[in-house]
């Protein structure tokens, strides 16, 4: 059938066609009307496909936010979901009424389909982050690439397990991260360069992807041209493989940075060369089985390079012994036509963290409830509280901690059209109230919280922002 | 009517919505041919929407230039519509022949059409500059995101005086900022991040806007995370209201950069901390009602921070007492069938700005006159001519200068299409003739003009140069 | 024809028009069959063109490559095709299995058809290289702008010899830049800031391209904003005339950069102020006549500043009395039905480039071999052995160095659909071997052959790459 043919053909190979094709249509009257019309309906739908980029040519996606965070004094505020001393070993409080960034990223795609029905799809990122508010930031700015690769599926010669599975190489985040999206947390942030399989089907409820990713550790550069001899060779290496049965996800890493053990953090070389990280994860289709909506679960445990339980492979600080366990569970419901909730939990344990003896423990109890008013409103809360308690050994000149954490945030929400948490973009205007224990602010001298800033153990903040991904 | 069910529908719904249709279409012979010629007319009226990015979908535009400038060794030129004394507040000269850098604004949008009918414009611009010819200016480049924001209009639930209103919040170029393209100035430049609504309609033939922005200063880096405690504090925040009554504009703005008049500048802590800025326009829809064309003609004052009567709010560095009132005016009209004309004046008059005493008084007048000579191009003549009149009190270690400066400008041009003032994009080649007082070379030891360049106070320079917008 | 005149409009018109056309067509009953039909095919093939960017609208295109390069203890290994001394002066070696960077060049062009019907194409690039693994590489990345320039079509106004002419402006890599793929060389690498005429045709065989380019050199910045006084002034400007016969290809640029010979190189002041460039090549439109395929023929010879053979205009440093002459061939052919074969040679001799006595000498024999396996899986190998004489005179703290450096990849490939050496994009995984003569490694102390490296003067090196172009 046409329409079948022409949508396995390259675009170079349908622009050729396609005007071979135009030609005879509009000057052969011998056509029939029925031929005709054929014609047009499988032309027009390979067209409309194209325009919409969804299975070839141009696409484009993005997650954007953008906003002014201001205290009671008219001046720009600090904050962020990881602004309390439990933030800087991932501990994120709620993200409504509380980020001072613009954020962007725009993702541009290219998508083919081969001949032979063989799918690909090039993605390149590009991400910006600022919190400065001027209107030409080249000097506060942070543009860069953070994803480029492509992806490869309905491979023609693949049978067997693999016959749905798709290949991909080059820099991207893990198609399977997924997030508590209240408090700007992944469960899971696997990210870097390297390459692999996703979906080999071993049965009709069973799957796996296997997956090797290298990447730098966030805190010091690794570009081959502009570092120091060797300090490049600090590359983590991570081994992963994700599997799926019905609702449950099983996922194993195991990494190794050749020659980590050799760095000197805080004065000492015990930091860790390899690592282990294991995540037991369930992805619910309702409400804990209680009403509609859906839910996620999961443990993350990991040991050594593997203990940051996130940012799987990214902090190459940590201790040969350090061990972490994190938890995380939210779900989201209607509780009347008009009244929305989404509650989540994240806790973790971390100890011999950096440093032996060190103990990083942290719960974040978070609660986004909306009701929706009109087709374009509705009125947003969300409620945070955080408590920690965190031993640091003088770990990077930090104090010990012991306290808590509490907001509450209020903000009326535009949007095109109301209807559940994913619905996007989003104009807010919001009120913030935080408060905190004077103790939070001895953990570091230059962090949000601490005791040199004007942001005092309680206050206010508000602000305006817009936020949109599709 | 399937047309404006589908035209609402969100991209995609559409295509899930499609994928449905297509089917039927080419399978059930039964279908008449009056309703597969219908269906198709709507499914492509969508789709070429689509393919177009009017309404729905990505689209792109852009304004860029680049090009050589150069003078009579062959060598590259200072330039720019900025270089004289004056234009170090504000006082632009003609653009024509005169611009060293590669300037490109690449902007790409997103819009959606909620069911209930409400659209949303996502719109994100990435910018650079540079005056390096190198073909790799990593080193030289500055690469910013200047726009990201969400726009809503139509929106379902707004009626009364917002029925025709649109919502906006993120970081932005006001939609209303108008220029005199010729000397690359806007009449009103405002931007930052922040929340407003346009077209709010009293009745049928006044409307108006409110807006709400923050802006950092252009002149110190406000990243909260890289700049040096309280610094970020002197965030401008900006009330603005602008109002139409017919062709007449009236913009009314506040602002307030809490604690910038603690600020140290020229060894003095007089700065602003507020500010207010006003502007009376008139947009003509005729040659000052002599022949057709355009005009526009609008008279600016501010205080304090508002002292900055082109780009509101953003200059820190203005003294408590500033006062300035600006003046521009421009139009465009065909004097022949063949010859058209553009002349502008724009005028300021400072005083108080920086330092007690200090006055700054300018006067540019610029006229483009342009010969359409075949299809594809015509002979563009500009000619400049400033006067300046500068009393510093030494800031900024800049001396007073009192002259004149004088540019005149023959550019060949070729064009896909004469016809008008705005259609690009364009290719010129030029030469201009510069000329202008001695003493203006001392009024800054770094600038174009300084005694210590090459550049002398008579000269030619010459080049080619690309300008498009869409 | 209602087809040829849609498709000359500007979008903007073609917009307007396409309103007016759609509400009849829905409206008017009366309408025949045949008019719908023949308005339908019509409008589609526009919006088709529109949807993928043919002639119109918003197109995407890209290069890009990304992945990982290991040495045998799992940590980034240097490489890239220009890691041998001879590197250092554009000596490639094969680039399979043997790059360490993710390099993306993002692509935006737009394209418009003018009412009398002159095209005109925008295209901007957006490129970065980095050979960071991080996720986040704002430090490590180089993200800039490699073009912006417009260039027009299909002029209306221009007949006789310049009938099917182009002509441009602005930021480009010429059009007619060619390269050894296999090796990461072009045969001609030409680009800058300025504008040209393509395709003068003084017969159906005969046709010239003239261009004026401006450049900045590689090596230090030429921003005026930015660099000491003066030093922008090297500006390196080159006048190209590029005359093609039938398959030959002659190339004439002659170039100067004003008061360059007062620049110090190595303590002396003999840097060449003016430079003399040819080329002569032949485009091969089969095997050498052997068999179906193509190859690729050049002669480069160049003088002072024309004596970087491939960068035309890009090296300051050359001596006034440089001399350079530089040979490459490839050529591409199927040996059977699943083996492919494309072989190269690029050679270059080049005296008293930089100081006076100074000698690179140098050769590179590259094959790459491919064994189609299925559709989507093939079998790359790629060979490559360089040998070079070099006497630096001590240029640059380089030592001389005379020896062959030798690598072999092989390269287990997966891509959409096998079928020749230019279908991307490609999944590979790959592992190479690479020896050199000790000797190598003193050429100079920071390279990837230095000997406090950890790449030593033989060693396995293996990885995950994807490449993709369209």
């Amino acid at each position: 059938m046409t329409f079948m043919k022409a949508q396995k053909r390259s675009p170079m190979a349908v622009a050729v066609t396609l005007a071979l094709a135009v030609t005879p249509l509009t000057s052969q009257a011998q056509e029939t009307t029925e031929e005709r019309l054929s014609a047009l309906e499988a032309k027009l739908a390979e067209v409309e496909s194209q325009a919409a980029g969804q299975d070839e040519g141009f696409s484009f996606n993005t997650y954007a936010r953008s906003g002014l965070l201001l205290n009671g004094d008219l001046q720009s505020a600090s904050g962020g979901p990881y602004l309390t001393p439990a933030g800087s070993v991932g501990g994120a409080v709620g993200r409504l009424g509380n980020e001072p960034d613009t954020y962007v990223e725009a993702i541009l795609n290219y998508k083919q389909v081969a001949e032979n029905g063989t799918k690909s799809h090039y993605r390149v990122m590009i991400a910006d982050s600022t919190s400065s508010s001027n209107d030409w930031t080249s000097a506060d700015g942070a543009l860069n690439v953070r994803q480029a690769y492509v992806e490869f599926s309905d491979l023609a010669s693949f049978s067997g397990v693999f016959k749905d599975a798709s290949i991909w190489a080059g820099k991207r985040f893990d198609r399977d991260n997924f997030d508590i999206h209240w408090m700007d947390t992944d469960f899971i942030f696997l990210a870097g360069l390297g390459a692999g399989i996703y979906d080999v089907k071993w049965s009709d409820n069973v799957k796996s992807n296997f997956s090797l990713y290298g990447r730098s550790f966030i805190d010091f550069a690794a570009d081959t041209d502009f570092v120091p001899e060797g300090s490049h060779s600090t590359d983590n290496l991570i081994l992963t493989a994700n599997n799926y049965v019905g609702n449950f996800q099983w996922m194993i890493s195991s990494m190794k940075a050749q020659e980590n053990d050799q760095r000197v953090v805080e004065g000492i070389t015990e930091a860790a060369e390899t690592g282990i990280h294991t995540m037991l994860a369930y992805h619910g289709g309702s409400f804990f089985g209680l009403s509609e909506g859906n839910f996620k679960v999961a443990v993350m445990h990991g040991q050594g390079l593997g203990a940051e339980t996130k940012s799987i492979g990214a902090d190459g600080n940590l201790h040969e012994d350090a061990v972490s366990t994190r938890f995380g569970v939210y779900g989201t419901t209607y509780l009347s036509e008009n009244w929305r909730l989404a509650p989540a939990i994240l806790a973790e344990t971390s100890a011999d963290r950096y440093l032996v003896g060190d103990e990083y423990q942290w719960l974040t109890f978070n609660t986004r409830l909306a009701n929706e008013i009109t087709e374009n409103f509705e009125m947003q809360y969300e409620a945070s509280w955080q408590t920690m308690d965190i031993t640091t050994m003088g770990y990077n000149g930090r104090n010990d901690v012991d306290g808590d954490y509490s907001k509450f945030t209020i903000a009326p929400t535009f949007k095109p059209q109301v209807g559940g948490f994913w619905n996007r973009p989003e104009i807010r205007v919001f009120a913030s109230y935080s408060t905190w224990d004077d103790e939070l602010e001895s953990y570091a001298a230059g962090d949000a919280l601490g005791a040199d800033s004007d942001f005092e153990s309680g206050q206010w903040t508000f602000g305006t922002q817009m936020e949109i991904w599709f």
